[in-house]
């Protein structure tokens, strides 16, 4: 009988409970004996490792957050606190790790696996949905949802008012969430980091808009372009001559009940990757892609940058 | 058979539309025929007034803003566009007038009927809940649970991550929706304009609890208060030592679906307000008290102050 | 210092999490030790009894439910049971006790006040909102707001497709549930206990309608009426002509994240509660009245049947 | 400039509003002249079409339900109606429909290109999620969440008073969402039709978990099973010795503003389907497969009988 673990590290999204929940339950069918690492990295170095049941597990599959914590974790970028978590995870037999994170997180095992061949397998997870080699990143969906709740709670506002609103989401660089939110919401403008724009390019088109009745704008945008929100409302209101709001939608975008779809790609992404740690892949990230769930090394994961799908880059001139 | 309008003035909040539906449906109960103003007292004065019947109010009880629209209007503050807004009722023969407002919408409603004598009826509404002399007002509630589940968010977020979060509600002046929200999502922290703080008072405690093991903070704080919410992140950080997070809740505060307490309210507000326009009632604010509901002069209304009740002030100890 | 405990009797409610966990801090704010009883009266019997503090409340006040188990207890009616509970308390020197239920839990306790001197407070607690002599009892709003949320997905439903919907809430002897999520949702229909009905009455009206256009019908039921449900739905198929079906919306009715209204009257309540236990109020229910929270004797409240308010009866005439 | 117009066919999704929005605004921006058919291919025979546009799908979005009705229409399976639709439309030089709805949908407008040659497109709408040829069908996300949110509202319950729960799904011939449902909200038990199943097969495994500790079970069946819920519910009564009760889902399942995945998938299911209009696609459904949007023609869709992925059906034995 093995032993293995999971922990969470980087920010943290909704799913990564039905992930850790299902983690315990898979590990326990293979006859593994599953740990939970807290607060990520940190956990490895101090020792915070405990062995953990069904019990464990209870009544966090429709949580937001991560019932173990998340952190993000200096020290582990250091040979000298990799060793000491080697040897913690040695005193507890266990020789395999599930890390819930992104690229840094996963470069971080990298270099785990490589010096002590801890066998490890990160699993996407980042409501920006932005790690090259997966079409999805856990947490993506419920985050989508908050946010079109919000919109849709703001869209009432607006339409009783005769207001443009700007609503700011989560995507440092990585438009997604910004993209497909304005399509899933009817916005009239959206502006994401992938896509350069000039707003007097609107300038036109919302003034014959507004000619012909239009009483309200939505515009989403990414947190990551260049221009300050409250700089756009202002456009509104002096060049397109409606009263303007901003919103930016912060944390609640982290947060939440998983979706349905979260969980259960939480259920997929846990059953390869402990598959995938009882098979042959040592260091490997579980990633889902058009030719379904595939295992890709963690070199190939973090060696390129991010770029969206140009068909949906495409889908931004329909907004 | 008698003609009676109503208009939304002032911000929007959710519960207009379940308002404005049962105004349809009891006015015609009584034989009345109703006109819905469109954008506040600028349809009033712009002649934006139409007829409706049961069909105009079809699917609108569970959407928040307002069907009708909502307006501030500065031309309603002078005589002669009051004049003008008279003679667009009189050539429909409207004599009668409810309006879903606040403070600044109830004293123009006062100047209409003393100079015009258009029996009026005003209905406290502002999720603020600061209109002197009644103790709810329409949206309140909706917007109370709209910020719970907010907080309930990014607590998840908070409890996973080691983190302070300081999430400012709407409340200029007043800090209801950041005291009854503080009180009902289990928050270490609230301020509000009411009550002077110095954030310093709070250290040892804060310690003390850090040192016993907590993990993170939720500060609820009013728009009203003196102090930076971003400030009182810097205090959490520097001061107490753990990493923090400002959320601007923002409009989303305002949408969302009617809960079913505004709908029952605006069931009621709206009884009375007609049944008090039929009966003797020609100015007045029907309010909501623990006598019940009364109708008070639109003078009494707006010539105090607003003061928060002092034994919800008196719970703020115990956050 | 004194030692205090509560328990949940009776059907659950949302509500009752977010009262336990201020009964906790409460507690411990008036320097008293709180002691959690696990699964009503049984516990009491069986000697499940827990100090707890801060840790063990956390997380709990967006919970539906209630952590420490609800049950009825056949056992409690029995005076040898009753003693062997008293040892119980005595072995751990609890004389306060607060128990979340409804009428039948509250004889229960009165009897065990009267045998054995352990002080008690009881609050309403029931969706259904029968109990006797006061105003309000925890749950009833989330309650409220799970049914209105049912109902407005119905309706979504209902008006693509020319249906009726008999829509079947809870409340056995009561038809508040009904009779308030009528009001509010904009039923067509809503019979309840109170009021016998004979469906043919609404024949000529309902003809009426559908000749003006209406496409849909809402009719609200209570469970306690005589009539079928599936008869309800065979009129409207044969008398009236349209399509019906039938929605039971049973236990997803108690469950749900508690609003903030239920949120701040489990806060009220347990205020009221542990300061009665604390004054001299030994054997009371704490009620929610137009007179504000007055505490009546068990007697008071166990002795007369519920009856709904006359003013919300009449307003069945308005649906 | 040509003419095209979309109809909804069989029951009803939530998904079907945004479908319809994006189908009037891609019309527009192709140089087409949208039409709506209301109440399916009942509309198309009544005549019941009608030149729309954008003001026609404003505030649309997040409806459940269809905003141009749905039914099921037997006349149209009779040549002599086909003929007076084709009359119909040709008045109104329409040579495009584009029908949301299922097989029975597709059958109709098979024959009706077959003796017409209106060009046509289905697009795969049934929350059942069993149309043969298409891993998604429209209105499968939104369903699944409903159905998620309710599961949880009755844990809540369950878990506070010892019971087991037997909840039924829709899924008349598929077990889809009663699988995934079981999957994602952490059922200990899920029925479907694709698995005959002998309820004491699970006696032995249940009754140890009891005797380990287990307070409560979730069972997740579809409605296509052979065994009745309540029968269900007494085996757990009377073998397994746990309170019970039965959950009708029911006809919620169908409502409810829809998800962000069901709004991107309307989004796209109108893109290909008028893209495939405008090309050489005649009468075809467009189909969400392993290899993307894939044109099938209507015989291939209608042809066979949905079955349900056997990698899927394999997870029945993880719940």
């Amino acid at each position: 009988m093995s032993n293995i673990a999971i922990l969470c590290s980087g920010g943290d999204v909704s799913g990564m409970n039905p992930a850790i929940k299902h983690f315990v339950e898979y590990s326990l069918k293979k006859d593994l004996t599953p740990f939970f690492v807290y607060n990520g990295y940190e956990g490895l170095i101090d020792n915070d490792i405990q062995e953990v049941s069904y019990r464990d597990v209870s009544g966090i599959i429709n949580r937001g957050g991560t019932k173990i914590g998340s952190a993000r974790s200096k020290r582990f970028m250091n040979p000298e606190y990799r060793q000491i978590a080697k040897d913690n995870l040695d005193a507890l037999n266990i020789n395999m790790l599930v890390v819930l994170g992104g690229d840094g997180s996963f470069r971080g095992l990298d270099a785990f696996y490589k010096e002590h061949s801890i066998k490890s397998c990160g699993i996407p997870s980042t409501i920006d949905n932005d790690i090259h080699g997966t079409d999805y990143c856990l947490g993506v969906d419920s985050a989508l949802n908050i946010i079109r709740t919000s919109i849709d709670a703001i869209r009432d506002t607006a339409s009783s008012f005769n207001r443009a609103f700007i609503i700011e989401t989560m995507g440092r660089d990585c438009g997604y969430l910004a993209l497909i939110s304005a399509l899933t919401s009817g916005a009239e403008l959206c502006l994401i980091p992938e896509r350069e724009h000039n707003i007097s390019d609107y300038e036109d088109n919302f003034k014959t808009q507004m000619a012909h009745g239009r009483k309200y704008f939505i515009a989403i945008v990414s947190e990551g372009i260049k221009q300050d929100p409250q700089e756009i409302a202002k456009w509104f209101e002096e060049t397109i001559g409606i009263e303007s709001r901003v919103s930016i939608l912060g944390h609640i975008q982290r947060g939440g009940n998983p979706t349905s779809y979260d969980r259960l790609m939480a259920y997929k992404f846990v059953n390869y990757a402990i598959d995938g740690l009882l098979g042959s892949h040592t260091n490997s990230v579980i990633c889902y892609t058009k030719d379904g769930f595939i295992y890709k090394s963690i070199d190939e994961v973090t060696g390129s940058a991010f770029k969206l799908d140009p068909d949906l880059l495409r889908l931004l001139e329909d907004v």
